[in-house]
């Protein structure tokens, strides 16, 4: 991936949303926010529109909350705020007036929906009620922020919120997210692994946190979306009551899941090479480019010229974006270079050969397999180049990720496994916190969590490496974002 | 449109968003701060679509900036600043600590952006550059808010941002920039005049506006749209330079134009009657709603509801939305109410009638025409239907929108026009400032300003009521928002 000697995968990310134009981080005058340039928008669309729609096919309704929360209303639940009280970005004046109530810039919407649910919820024959938004939240980080990985502001913010008459509904729900978003990072090729992260790492204000983690070029590991069972802190803090089918009232059981901007860095992160940046066939904004290959002959060349803008459109009707690179000043190889550091996933080169024989050059830019082929049924055949590139790129993430998760019986063992190898060790646990802590300590890493099933027969033929007492389930420790 | 007798607009207005779940207003615990609803968001977005794909295929280019400006940055022009001091909220607190610069809520992004195109644009050749956002803006209101109208987060900002190697291209920009918006409103059926601001009234640091103003049903002005001239304030203040052809080095010509919330609102205030919300076929969510009209047999029941469903299914497949409303708890008649609150604009009743002599009753949610027809070609038929309904609508606002334009010739006519018949009153004018401001101050209404073209030879035979002299363009005034 390093497109020189020594460079690091930061470097390489820097480098690419930059010169392709994706996300301009840095020179924006307020630390951890960026700007979405136009051809990063159209890629974040994309992905977005995907989201989108898997939400909307699920019985999901999208809203849109104010970005301000009162701080009252954000205080409500004690074990919310206290998790967020020093990440929240305060507006305190209005024009010239300090205002009477200070407003957060919201971290995230649970405590305002849950006072909107108050007022639309009322009977357990509403639900279950799935809400979701796209929308930018703020956290006041103090760690070191990184463009798309650690903001300030978090511009694509996919928070859903769902509502329940029971705990058992709650969990279905938790599982439907897992589902949904499994759905997602796989129509992406992003590799995952689900964990439940362990009780003092859970979302401030849940009953448990399930994550998905995947493993970018580094070896880092990158938490890249996670779902919460709320129970019933929020309703009760917030009053949201319902009747019940059995006559009484009771306040609803929610669940929250959410996914950032991070879902866009990692298809970035993950296919990308030394080259630049590789999209997805199904999520680029552009799919194929042209290159007219000119000639000496002037009349060759607008016949050539012609060829191409004739596959261009043939492409663009059946929704297979395309573009000729016509542009006069610059060298095929030169484009070929400009277009392959955008991603574009397919090229087509039309030369003097090519309009002679009814055909096109078609060069994936992932595998740079290239394959002459004739423009009979040139949409069909694009479009399979396409979905088999989709499918390559994921079996590669797969494949790499799979490699990059270690079993280890020690810590010792764990240890080198992170310095090493990195990606993830996974170490028999006895399940207790007390030895899940110090596995985090000895081994300097971030307790990810443990599966969410397991083969407990043989799990339990292992030995937690803390205390030594039979394991009951796998302890997941990496270095992290 | 009102439901009751001696109901204001402004009541049935919040009564109607509020009972349709357009956008929950006045319970959200910050003032002038609302909720997009699942419905409401539904309607929001398919107007935002339709705008977006305006804007795309007129080569705009959308990006999306940060929420937050410092101060220094948005201080940069100065007239800018000074129109938005009084009216910017400030964050001021990250966490518990108290930040270095004081960070804007926007309240427009002229100069954030500006601030990066001196980094992004370098030469004529990469000109005109059209970039735009669809995002939240804050103005902290002095003046009553009201839903969707005075808002003090406008959730729904489209803000354009272009720029230009010279000042007749950025004119030319402003009236692609008005054909465009003509174009959105045209299509939504909203009736405007387009009308130049008059200089005391333009936008903080803008050469000149022009404005699209509508009608409300009690003969209320309100602004929807505005067009910018921006000179080069803003390039100069931020440094923002290309090379020009001639070889030397200028400042970049500007233009920004916005749409707000006020599309949404004009839509339902324009359209809607004493019913509820009557939403053009083309942007509402729920385009047919059909009702089974039950018998008295179980097994005739069950013929109509199939038949329901399979008309459902035709219409879906074709792309028209369709739902069936089988909810067994209600009564025709009150599912009828509850559809039209809602706006849908073609109901299909099934009976047994229907079933049996294969045809579907079709009611119009405008003019409440009912008509049978066959259930071949549905989908064109439906269509067709809808289409009518949208040109009927336009159609019937427009005419509405004339009669309330009037003439008037010395200010208490004009007076008199805005106390009794309301709308817009037009003077001749002799396009001094002082007079316009005279006619401002005595005719106690908004100076919307003068049209875009003007016949000379025809305005010339009139007087300005304030000076005597010969009239040079026409002063529209009115009562606004």
């Amino acid at each position: 991936m390093p497109r020189k000697e020594g460079e690091s995968f930061s470097e390489w990310f820097d480098y690419v949303i930059r010169e392709a134009e994706v996300y301009d981080y840095g020179r924006y005058p307020v630390k951890g926010m960026g700007v979405w340039m136009p051809y990063g928008y159209a890629i974040r669309k994309n992905i977005v529109e995907m989201i989108r729609r898997l939400l909307d096919s699920t019985g999901h309704e999208e809203i849109l909350l104010p970005i301000l929360i009162p701080e009252d209303l954000l205080s409500k639940e004690a074990e919310h705020i206290k998790g967020f009280s020093d990440q929240v970005y305060w507006v305190t004046h209005g024009g010239l007036e300090e205002l009477d109530v200070k407003l957060a810039l919201r971290p995230t919407s649970e405590t305002s929906l849950t006072y909107m649910e108050s007022f639309w919820l009322s009977s357990y024959k509403e639900l279950p009620k799935k809400y979701y938004q796209i929308v930018s939240i703020f956290r006041y980080e103090t760690k070191a922020t990184r463009p798309m990985i650690r903001l300030r502001e978090v511009t694509t913010f996919k928070e859903a919120h769902t509502a329940h008459d029971s705990f058992e509904d709650a969990e279905r729900q938790v599982f439907e997210a897992v589902e949904i978003y499994s759905r997602i990072f796989d129509e992406l090729g992003i590799p995952y692994i689900v964990s439940k992260r362990p009780d003092w790492d859970k979302f401030a204000g849940a009953l448990y946190t399930i994550a998905f983690d995947t493993i970018l070029p580094d070896g880092k590991v990158l938490q890249i979306g996670t779902v919460h069972h709320l129970g019933q802190s929020f309703s009760k803090a917030l009053n949201a009551k319902i009747h019940l089918q059995n006559g009484e009232n009771d306040y609803i059981w929610q669940t929250s899941y959410g996914l950032s901007d991070r879902v866009v860095a990692s298809v970035i992160a993950i296919h990308g090479d030394d080259k630049g940046l590789i999209l997805p066939f199904k999520i680029a904004p552009l799919k194929t480019v042209i290159v007219p290959i000119p000639s000496k002959d002037e009349q060759d060349n607008k016949k050539i010229l012609d060829y191409s803008r004739k596959i261009a459109e043939q492409l663009s009707e059946c929704g297979i974006s395309a573009r000729v690179d016509d542009r006069p000043d610059y060298t095929p190889g030169w484009k070929y270079n400009y277009w392959e550091l955008k991603g574009v996933p397919v090229r087509i080169e039309v030369g003097l050969r090519e309009v002679n024989s009814n055909t096109i050059t078609v060069v994936r830019r992932d595998s740079r397999e290239r394959i002459n082929i004739g423009i009979e049924d040139i949409c069909l055949n694009i479009k399979k180049i396409g979905e088999q590139l989709d499918v390559d790129l994921q079996c590669k993430a797969k494949r790499k990720f799979n490699e990059s998760v270690t079993r280890a019986s020690t810590i010792d063992e764990a240890k080198k496994v992170l310095s090493e190898k990195k990606g993830i060790a996974e170490i028999p646990w006895c399940g207790r916190i007390t030895c899940g802590k110090r596995m985090e300590e000895e081994v300097d890493a971030r307790f990810l969590g443990s599966p969410l099933k397991i083969n407990v027969e043989e799990i339990s033929k292992h030995k937690c490496p803390v205390c030594g007492s039979e394991a009951k389930t796998i302890a997941r420790l990496a270095k992290t974002y």
